[in-house]
């Protein structure tokens, strides 16, 4: 299984689209929530959302974001030496308990390190839609990722770790 | 207890010192990885980061953003229309398991709706420090939230509502 992607394997222009889609239940809106101390009516309170624009609770922005983020991983970030930043997270639509998100990534640039050859920055943008095909959020972000034989000395590293310690059992 | 800000309660320059913090366990971490889909070895493979440049599992960045922002909520956008976009959200620094997180929001502009002027847009720079007291992470967002007045005619409404239903008993 493909976990991530090394520098050279990211193309500009480049479309993924990433899988399983994931249905967000109100249990875990309320466990979000609660866990990130984020205690606005407007997640926590149905009662309270029946006098509001959409008469029901939305999911949380963030919860939706980290989920497109988390979709993302194993086609973008799973080989990363480090997340940079995002350069804006955007919330285009309203998502409700019980809707289900898929998420796909295209390749916007790319650019190899001139101090540390053996990493480059990728910048990539990720949209969420929803089972009703409406955009429900988009974000870009830059990540720094491995060359492939930067990837091979790690992944050299672990096997040989492991092996060493198998031996001495 | 004031939960959230009206309009007129945002003043450009203020900073709002948001309280109290959160201390991240590995519990929190991994179990926010696993609710997000983020299988990033970073964060859940505690083997895997001992060849890493900070030999062992960072947070997860949206578990991290996620919990500056819920800490805002009371001082920011508890009252909110609706939150409208990240301008960025940048990594500034590692957060480790058992770090402690604190937040503090910078009101950076404010604009009165001239299509609704029951309503106006809030411009926000969010920061999380730690208890060594570098700064991990800041954010900076638009929110949409009611005037008083606006603010006031919801208050009335939901009250209406609960006393009418406590009348029916």
């Amino acid at each position: 299984m493909q976990f991530g992607r090394c520098y050279e394997e990211f193309e500009v222009g480049a479309l993924y689209k990433h899988w399983p889609g994931r249905t967000i239940t109100e249990s875990d809106d309320m466990l979000f929530c609660m866990l990130t101390m984020n205690h606005n009516p407007l997640h926590i309170d149905a009662n309270y959302t029946e006098n509001t624009q959409f008469k029901q609770p939305l999911v949380a922005g963030p919860l939706v974001f980290s989920i497109a983020l988390g979709m993302s991983v194993g086609d973008v970030s799973g080989k990363a030496i480090a997340n940079l930043e995002f350069e804006y997270v955007r919330h285009l639509g309203p998502t409700f308990h019980g809707d289900t998100i898929y998420a796909e990534t295209k390749v916007l640039d790319k650019k190899l390190s001139t101090s540390k050859p053996d990493r480059g920055v990728v910048t990539v943008e990720t949209i969420a839609y929803n089972q009703r095909g409406e955009t429900v959020l988009s974000f870009k972000r830059r990540v720094m990722v491995p060359t492939k034989a930067h990837d091979a000395v790690r992944l050299r590293a672990r096997e040989e770790k492991i092996a060493a310690a198998r031996v001495k059992r």
